[in-house]
C-alpha cells in the first residue's frame, strides 16, 4: 500500500469548525496541493453544511488536478461528542442541531471513498505528530488553547483515544476543586482559566469589580473586552492585564505539571490561538511546569509550539486517515 | 512458550517494600504455590537487605518444591525511582542507601534465571489487571492509596509506563494549584490530601488548631492521631473526624473526575490500605466522581476495589515477567 499502488497517493482532510469549514487535497508526506476555506454558517443545520461540505470537497479536488479515484480516503476531524465507531455526530455545542448525524455513511455516499472520523483535538494531535512538532515522538501529548482547551494523547506512537474515544479531554482536569464553575458542569478546570474565553471574563470580571485598567478605554467597553485585548493591555504594561495573565500562566503551568507527572511525556506540544502570544506565554509556562514537576519526569520532557499553523485541521483529517490505516494493519500482521 | 515447554512453569514474584520483603513462588495463572514474609529491615542498607531477599528466595523455592530450571524468571516490585532499563534502583524514599543500585544483575547472577524489574506501582497495575479486579479490561487505572499514593496505567491491555518508565504518578497531580504543600515539592497534590499520612495529618492539624474531637481520646495525644484513629472517630460519629474524611471524600472524588477525563478508562482500580474503609469510601467517591465527570465518559467507567489484598506485591512482581515477555513478543512478530 505504501508504495506502487500510484493510483490512490492523496488523502482528503476535511475539517468541520464551528466558524469555518476547510478542505484540502494532502500527500501521504504531508504536502497540502489545494485547499479550501469557506464559512461554516453552522446555523443553517446539518443537512446545509454537509451538502456544502461535498461542494467543497468536489472544488478542492478538482482544484488539485485529480480524480476521486487517486484519494485513497477521507478524514474528517469535528467537535465532539461523536460515536467514532459509528461514524456519527453527537450534538457538539458548536455544531447546534447535529443529533446523532451519520456523516461518515453520508460523505462515503456521496463520494465512494472511505471516510475516517475522529474528533477535532485527536486529530490536530495526530497531524502535529506525524507532520508537525511531533514528528519521530514516542509519548506526547498535544493541547490546543484557544476558546476552549482541548487535547490528545499519543502513546508508544498510536493515539489513545480511550474506552469510548474520548480521552484526552485536558482541559476538563480540575486544577482548582472549589474553583470557577466550567461549561462541563465541574469546577475549576484549565479551560475555566485558561481558554481565551475564561480569560476574557476573568478580566472583565475585575473591571466590572472597579479595577482600574487600560482595558475598557482599549475595548471601547467591558463587554468587549477579549483575550486580545487582554494581550494588548498586556504589552502596553496594563497591571490588571499583567496580573490576569500572571494567573493565567501558573494556572496553565500547573495543569502541565499534572501532565508531565501523569503522562511521563516526551514531548508536550501546545497549539490554538492563544499560543500566538509566544514568550509571553511558553517562557512563564515552561518554568512554573518543570519547577512544579517531579524532577525525573520534568527532565525527560520538552514543552513546544505547535507547527502547523492554520493547516492543522486539513493536516490532522488527513492524519487520521494514516493513523486508521496504519493500526488496522497492525491488527491484521499481529498473532 | 505458552504451553508445552514445562520445564519453566513458575514466576518467582519478589516483592521489596520499605517495611517488608514479600516473595512467591507463582503460576502462570496467577496461583501462589509458596510464599514468605519477612521484615525488610531497611536500616541495613542495600547489600544485607540482598542478601537477605536471596536467602528467602531460595527458601520459597525450595518450599515450593520446584528446581530453580523450573523458574521462567523473577518479577521484582520495588519503590521507585528505578533505572528500569539498567535493571538499577536510583534512591528510593523508603529504602535509605539504595544509590543507583544494580539489583537485576545481582539477582541473575545470584539464581541464574532472567529477572524483570518494575515499580510497585506498576506492578500492582499489571498484577490486579492481569489476575485481579482488571481482568479483561482494555483500559485501566490503578491507584494505591496508603501511606502515599501511587499509581499503574493499563492502556490498550499493555502497561504504559512513559518515556523514562515514571508515568501513573496521580498522586502527585494538582487538584489545588495553591493547597497543602507535598512532599514531592508541589502543592495541593492528591497525596497531600487523600494518604493515609495526609488524613491523620490534617486531622492533627485540627485537633492541635482547638477543635474539640474524640480523636485525642482515641489515641491519647495529638500526635499519635493515625488514619486508623480517624476511622474509629468516624464510625463513633465524631464531628471532626466526619469533616476530615468528607473534605477527603471530595478531593479524592474530583481526582478520580480527572482521571475519567483525561484517560476515558473503563475501570478504576483502587487498592491499598485506605480502600479497607469500604463503602465508606467507595460510595462517595463513586457519587462525587461520577457527577464531576464528563458525561460521556463517567457513564464508559467503573470504579472497583482491587482484589488480590495481601498478595498483590508477589503477584505483581509475577505479572511483570509475563508482561515484559509478551510485549516482547509482540514487537519481534511485529513488521
Amino acid at each position: 500500500m505504501r508504495s506502487g499502488d500510484k493510483g490512490s497517493d492523496y488523502l482528503l482532510g476535511i475539517d468541520i469548525g464551528g466558524t469555518k469549514l476547510a478542505v484540502g487535497v494532502v500527500t501521504r508526506d504531508g504536502r497540502v496541493v489545494a485547499q479550501e476555506r469557506i464559512p461554516t454558517q453552522a446555523n443553517q443545520g446539518p443537512d446545509m453544511v454537509i451538502a456544502r461540505v461535498q461542494e467543497l470537497c468536489r472544488t478542492v479536488v478538482r482544484k488539485a488536478g485529480i480524480t476521486w479515484e487517486q484519494v485513497l480516503a477521507c478524514g474528517v476531524g469535528c467537535g465532539g461528542p461523536l460515536d467514532i465507531k459509528r461514524g456519527r455526530v453527537m450534538n457538539p455545542p458548536n455544531l447546534p442541531g447535529w443529533l446523532d448525524v451519520p456523516l461518515v455513511q453520508t460523505l462515503e455516499e456521496a463520494f465512494g471513498r472511505p471516510v475516517y472520523l475522529d474528533n477535532d483535538a485527536n486529530a490536530a494531535a495526530l497531524g502535529e505528530h506525524r507532520f508537525g512538532a511531533g514528528r519521530g515522538v514516542r509519548n506526547m501529548v498535544y493541547l490546543t488553547i484557544s476558546t476552549g482547551i482541548g487535547g490528545g494523547l499519543i502513546f508508544g506512537g498510536r493515539l489513545y483515544s480511550g474506552e469510548n474515544g474520548n480521552a484526552g479531554e485536558i482541559g476538563h482536569m480540575s486544577l482548582n476543586v472549589n474553583g470557577r464553575p466550567c461549561n462541563c458542569g465541574g469546577r475549576g478546570c484549565l479551560e475555566a482559566y485558561a481558554s481565551g474565553t475564561s480569560i476574557a471574563a476573568r478580566a472583565r470580571e475585575a473591571v466590572e469589580a472597579g479595577e482600574s485598567s487600560l482595558l475598557t478605554d482599549l475595548a471601547g467597553s467591558p463587554d468587549a473586552i477579549s483575550g486580545e485585548t487582554v494581550k494588548e493591555a498586556l504589552l502596553r504594561g496594563d497591571a490588571l492585564a499583567r496580573r490576569i495573565w500572571d494567573e493565567t500562566m501558573e494556572i496553565l503551568g500547573a495543569g502541565l505539571a499534572n501532565v508531565i507527572n501523569i503522562f511521563n511525556p516526551q514531548r508536550i506540544v501546545l497549539g490554538g490561538g492563544i499560543t500566538n502570544y509566544g514568550d509571553l506565554l511558553f517562557v512563564p509556562v515552561r518554568r512554573i511546569a518543570l519547577a512544579r514537576a517531579m524532577r525525573p519526569l520534568a527532565s525527560a520532557v520538552e514543552i513546544v509550539p505547535a507547527e502547523l499553523g492554520n493547516d492543522v485541521g486539513i493536516l490532522g483529517a488527513a492524519a487520521v486517515v494514516l493513523e486508521r490505516l496504519e493500526a488496522r494493519t497492525e491488527v491484521e500482521t499481529h498473532v
